[in-house]
């Protein structure tokens, strides 16, 4: 029985799964990491770290995995039958390196220093830095800005890097290697020189500023943001560019041997851990969003067009799956403003509010709520925005507060389907997955009826884990595309599928929630980038 | 010890008070109305009221007074000290009465006829007749419209008139007199004809469309709305207008027996209860703003100046004391709002929600709300517009939402002071009394700030009550006018007055929050749902 490793690194602990390659989940392992997220104090130093830190410990990544892969293995009891091996992970959690691949701040030198440990993907030193990015790249009219929509984060690869030369120069120095957390991992699986080492097209296109027509930034661009980072693509970036589900290497006999593994299995190159998601979903043809929903949503969609589409953040080519080019959209609070919501109305049951909530008519009685309650993310890209109540009276309960939410949410999708559709993008097909769907289907439900279209529940509640098993999978050759290796891997014929369908009268009712929603966004928001 | 009768009929009972000439309260008695508000059955008949129905029973009106005034009697021991009788009543409550004063609903004919009965203040069946004569009055440029904003509402003396001609003409037929209650009652106590019957210029001002200069409307805007009415202010309304402090007449000796008084004691003619706590504010000077503050509130004030506001629902001479202008203000909903928010955000302690909301930084971090969660009175007179929070953060909780809802009130407060002043009328003092300023004295101060103004709270905890004994007394000759009576009566030197001032770093913070609220209205006063 042949097998695909799928490799899932989350914020707290990583999560090995073994697929058969007719989707069958043979087993799964979840081990958290020795040191967590590092927020507090330095390991080994108990010097405090800054608030806005958020730092992991490389150890943790390999003696993780590993002891998670052999619980797998112990547990399939197919140990022999591990054909190729996947890799998803947080983004941008990033470090800088020696040429041996060997972490910074696991040398003798630079332990003790806070910029010489991987910076977690939700670090957020780097506002200054950001801005300064933004600033000078609109000035300079940079031509990759409109691939982000014109805005780029603080949480992305460059301003971490710019945080470290501005704060920790020495640092900076000793660097030899800056590169993606994903892409360590593969590297330190695979072996090789750092000349060779395997970035993924995904994090350096969603998050490095990278596209395969026109790289990075040019030289002249780094060296205005500060005069050091002219060459910090020739002298501190080597490395080849592989998409997802293309075979970065072979394991090394050493790495077998840590994870129990046969020596000489392929491993595709890392990709981010949402983005594993859409294999994992099933999405097996181009022009279907694959909507990751938790306490922030992301949605993503392979598509055949190369559009520039204001507000959309990422369009990168190979982003998500060879051969097409992936486009990224995202919502900021979903989950997260449902509970908010709840503990704001001071109710302990959120299952009790959410049903009372959805036992009221579309419209939620006049309440509009805009959702951007830790900022907008597509189209507005503004973190800064907030949000908002109206149609507020008298007899309003809770349930009607909450239930506007659910429809803001909701409209906050729609608002995304249209952009996309407007920029020339198909949308066609629509998969939920991620937990809040398999929690919450009464959400979905109520998305079909906003969007008025057909939503389908994505079996498995780890798509990114089995995406990335099925990414492995077509690494070894196993299939013929990733689209073949998707519909026999992700689609789960043990598992009834869960379809929702747009309900007539809903729709209907929702057509004035909707125009309601975007004029208070006209409103509260601004402009579009 | 000569003393004054202040009663104060409320929407569920009766209030007796016996003040002494220098504002010693001397007694006491408040007293439940035997079938309070009548919106179930029509008594008698087991017949079911249409849920806008709101009704009281004539009968209570003299029974629960008698009982009341007897028992401040015997408390007092001041059986015979009592030199005048002052009346403040909710309105428009009013009713249908044959030429005798027999309320229409005590013949054996009509009782069983729910349109025979008065409509209390809150009953709402005249939505339509509202409408009707805001449509007719507006294409009709009618002059007595600017008086009031622009728009009357559905709970004026009118459209209540209009509602029983539409739904039931044989009532409307049958009544020989409409009426005030408050009138009613005054008409009572001092007897004679329906032609001499006393009619207070404060409801005729406020809620009966009539003034000193112009009278009611003309008999062909009557004739428009209704060929029916064309005579109903000739045929129907028979009487005088008497100001609130001067004598309607002397009380009978039938009433006088019954109430246990002396016959020939002096009656005030009567005034809306809210009115009657501007004497009994201690309002002694003109252009004091009397903010009586409860679960919604209501801002009066005296003024010298006759000016047409835009957004001021009512100017009428002599409408709340003899020779000055009498404006009226208010907001919609303030104690209901608070309370409304407290119970949306699910805590039963309101002390301790309001301590914790108080305890933040003017600002509320960011969160603003706008306060019309019953609608907005002054000034834009749209019982349709509804409340709203803004800039919301996933950080936020109830207590920042609660002390939005605080400092959004007293942003509608400072709105209506602007307003005032804007249209030319002085604003120089400001009382605040009702309920709410003695439970919630931290929100005086919150206003005071706002307004960048000094707020004193009234001393008495019952000032219709006392305004009507001070009218009272006015109207009995026992001062040279009502200035000197408001002195000497309403400042309760045994009560330390309560003084807030504005502080002046708060003052300068609550710029900022009072620009946002005045935007904020801007924008959803308009189209935004």
């Amino acid at each position: 029985m042949k097998v695909s490793l799928g490799l899932d690194f989350g914020t707290e602990s990583v999560r090995a799964l073994l697929v058969d390659l007719r989707g069958l989940e043979r087993a799964v392992a979840v081990v958290k990491y020795r040191h967590g997220q590092i927020t507090k104090t330095l390991p080994g130093t108990g010097n405090t770290l800054p608030p806005e830190f958020a730092l992991q410990h490389p150890g943790d990544w390999i003696e993780s995995a590993a002891k998670a892969v052999r619980i797998a293995l112990r547990e399939s009891a197919c140990a022999g039958d591990v054909i190729g091996i996947g890799v998803d992970f947080t983004s941008c959690t990033m470090l800088p390196t020696l040429a041996d691949g060997t972490p910074l701040c696991l040398t003798d030198q630079w332990r003790d220093e806070k910029f010489a440990w991987p910076k977690l993907w939700k670090h957020h030193g780097a506002l200054s830095q950001a801005a300064t990015i933004n600033t000078f790249a609109t000035k300079r009219k940079e031509s990759w800005l409109a691939r982000y929509g014109g805005v780029i984060g603080l949480e992305w690869f460059f301003p971490k890097v710019l945080e470290t030369l501005d704060r920790a120069p020495r640092i900076y120095d000793a660097a030899e290697v800056w590169l993606e957390a994903g892409d360590w991992f593969v590297w330190q699986l695979v072996g090789g020189s750092a000349h060779d080492l395997p970035r993924s097209t995904c994090q350096a296109g969603y998050k490095g500023m990278w596209s395969r027509e026109e790289g990075f930034p040019s030289q002249s661009f780094f060296k205005a943001l500060h005069p050091k980072l002219e060459n910090v693509v020739a002298e501190k970036m080597p490395g080849r560019f592989v998409a997802p589900g293309v075979a970065a290497g072979a394991l090394t006999s050493a790495m077998a041997k840590e994870f129990g593994l046969r020596e000489g299995t392929p491993v595709s190159a890392s990709i981010i851990d949402a983005h594993a998601g859409v294999p994992g979903a099933g999405a097996d043809e181009p022009d279907t969003l694959v909507m990751v929903m938790g306490t922030s949503s992301c949605h993503m969609l392979n598509s055949r067009a190369n559009k520039l589409v204001p507000g959309v953040a990422g369009v990168v080519r190979d982003g998500i799956l060879p051969g097409f080019y992936g486009y990224e959209t995202g919502q900021a609070a979903v989950g997260d403003a449902f509970d908010w919501a709840r503990r704001i109305v001071g109710e302990k049951n959120f299952d009790a509010l959410n049903k009372r909530a959805l036992d009221l008519a579309p419209g939620a009685d006049g309440v509009r709520c805009m959702d951007w309650f830790n900022g907008c993310r597509t189209p507005l890209m503004d973190g800064s925005l907030a949000g908002a109540f109206t149609g507020l009276k008298l007899h309003h309960g809770p349930e009607h507060l909450f239930r506007s939410v659910l429809e803001a949410s909701a409209c906050g999708l729609r608002w995304i389907v249209e952009t996309l559709r407007d920029g020339g993008v198909p949308v066609r097909r629509f998969i939920a997955t991620g937990g809040l769907p398999h929690h919450n289907p009464a959400f979905v439900q109520l998305c079909a009826n906003v969007l008025g279209e057909r939503i389908v529940i994505a079996p498995s509640t780890q798509a990114s884990a089995l995406g990335s098993a099925i990414l492995g999978a077509v690494a070894a050759g196993a299939f013929r595309d990733a689209g073949t290796a998707i519909r026999a891997m992700a689609k789960q014929r043990d598992v009834p599928a869960r379809v929702y369908l747009p309900e007539r009268s809903a729709v209907r009712a929702y057509e004035k929630v909707y125009a309601d929603y975007r004029r208070l966004a006209e409103v509260l928001g601004g402009t579009v980038p």
